[in-house]
């Protein structure tokens, strides 16, 4: 608890006034001010994140954090839990969408067993972090005891701290864990107030059966382990997961570390609820990537205030959707760097002709 | 307009039989079907377009075709006129926004003179189709004749026919022309029928004034030429720009060459609106990038069918949003490529437990 309590302290405001330093020089380049919207955004954030006015390239790294769900038991996955550690092999071979995307744009893919309910080989890129065996049916009781949720929370801001020693700049979050869309869910309903069935979507592609026991499950959670909405580490304990708080734990870590940190889709926007409730001045170290397929993750998002950039009705999760935007993290910072000003070109500016708002 | 009508005649429906072997591919990887979304759409897509199951990376190219407009004299934009040959010299010398993006996507870059205004010295990148000097004040009269709206697009033709020799196999399409958002929003008010104020935006960011002068520009620009919208080269040559029916004739081209056309932003999509009532079935080679922030622009994406994947708040043009999404295309292509199947990765699939629908 201790680790999590000083990383929150840590967490302090980005940087206006060199924001508002950055802003003038995008004004300056020859394009119509904010004509580039969202990659200007970004631009700006990276450098009030970084306090740095001209952020250079970063050096990126996704970490993706796999887990299992004794929520499973309800028949809420079209895939049997044992999927989970075939795709940690599949993963540490190079062989899934996320290595694909990972190598694509250039990002470092690290691997951690946070709570993957099997004994899993040692191999190269894997961290093993195990805080359990996956989580407890939390349509029976709580998920994890507050103390593993804790754990779980602190393995994320110590992996983020090590990457940070190593010169990684700009961290995205995936998961993998069959089920997980599940309490994902359940946080959603749980902070939002709203009924299950406005927040619930079909994961991996379950069909009309498996969606009742999913909405069931999830409901009965809420009433057998009634979280407390002001209360994150009760949500997250009760309700959650172990890859979910350990990337709620990466996220506060980036945070703390003055570092950018990539959304993901459902499970990861999970993770940023509980990360800006446990500190509110997180989100602004949160970039939004995509807009996953799940009907939850809009209300996540919008709750948090962040905008996802990529509609393409993606819903695969680890970390796929981080990984796409991280490229136009890069794009815009080489805006930033690379463009010509309007009085390097020569080009006249609206102001010249005085016609701009 | 030989050329045009061979080249309309020459556009092939894509390959049907070819994209259920990629579907089929697609679903024996690693991960639930469909969940990477518009990713295996466009894995499908650029399949059924090359006739391959399996395509290799596509070497990539952006036309920035440059043109001036006679309406400027209506008062419609924030930017003197001057602006569109000064900024063809910062992208010949690789300052603009678009040369920091087409580098970062690894997309070489074309620029064309296909209307500009003034003489343009001799510079390497930039090749000289020019047309016109710019279009007539299309609020008075027709913008262009019948003979230079063909020949323009015959440009646009040639431009692709040559690239395709080259090996190019992924084109880009990008704009510059001060004023040019005027005549886009009068090509989509005349083939959707929409009343102007609910398809006009304030292009490069004009304040009210020069608002209602552009509303009233395009008002009368149709009241004055009675554009057809059942005659698409009608509407072109008297609402349109150079620029727009270069790029018009550069996505049949590349539909002609079976070879995808990325869709950039509002001037971009009037193009594609031109090419696809001059030819339907151009349609399936068009790729869609980002939304505008220009209102009409979603309008004209609706209307042909286009779905964008970045939601940018973006309006710069220059092809700066058919860049980013090239990198999304080379996405599709890997996954497609990259990854394990179930069978290779010894990943029980959801057919194992029977579950998915």
């Amino acid at each position: 608890m201790e680790k999590l309590r000083v990383t929150m302290q840590r967490v302090q405001p980005v940087d206006r006034e060199v924001m508002a330093q950055t802003q003038a020089r995008l004004d300056s380049l020859t394009k119509p001010p904010g004509s580039l919207g969202v990659l200007e955004d970004i631009a700006r954030q990276v450098a009030g994140i970084t306090r740095q006015v001209r952020p250079q390239l970063l050096k990126k790294c996704s970490v993706l954090m796999a887990a299992d769900h004794g929520v499973v038991a309800e028949g809420v996955s079209a895939f049997p839990r044992e999927v989970t550690p075939q795709m940690v092999l599949n993963f540490a071979r190079g062989g899934a969408a996320m290595n694909v995307l990972a190598r694509h744009v250039g990002a470092e893919l690290v691997l951690v067993d946070i709570g993957v309910a099997a004994d899993l080989p040692d191999m190269p890129g894997l961290l093993k972090k195990k805080v359990a065996y996956g989580t407890a049916n939390m349509a029976q009781g709580p998920a994890m005891t507050g103390e593993q949720a804790v754990r779980a929370v602190e393995v994320g801001i110590e992996i983020v701290e090590g990457l940070v020693s190593q010169g990684f700049g700009l961290i995205g979050t995936g998961e993998m864990g069959i089920g997980n869309t599940t309490p994902s869910t359940a946080i959603v309903a749980a902070f939002s107030g709203l009924p299950v069935e406005e927040v619930v979507g079909r994961g991996t592609g379950v069909d009309d059966a498996r969606l009742r026991s999913k909405i069931q499950a999830i409901e009965r959670a809420l009433e057998v382990n009634r979280p407390d909405p002001g209360d994150p580490l009760d949500v997250l304990s009760k309700v959650g997961g172990l890859e979910i708080a350990g990337l709620a734990g990466v996220m506060l870590g980036a945070a703390a570390n003055q570092v950018p940190v990539m959304v993901d889709g459902f499970i990861s926007g999970a993770a940023a609820l509980v990360a800006t409730r446990l500190s509110p001045a997180v989100k602004d170290y949160l970039i939004g990537s995509h807009l996953s397929e799940e009907p939850g993750h809009k209300v996540m998002l919008e709750s948090i205030g962040i905008k996802p950039m990529l509609h393409m009705h993606m819903r695969l999760g680890e970390g796929t959707g981080a990984a796409l935007a991280m490229t136009l993290v890069d794009a815009a910072i080489k805006i930033l760097n690379e463009m010509a000003t309007f009085a390097d070109a020569g080009v006249s500016s609206a102001l010249d002709c005085g016609g701009m708002e």
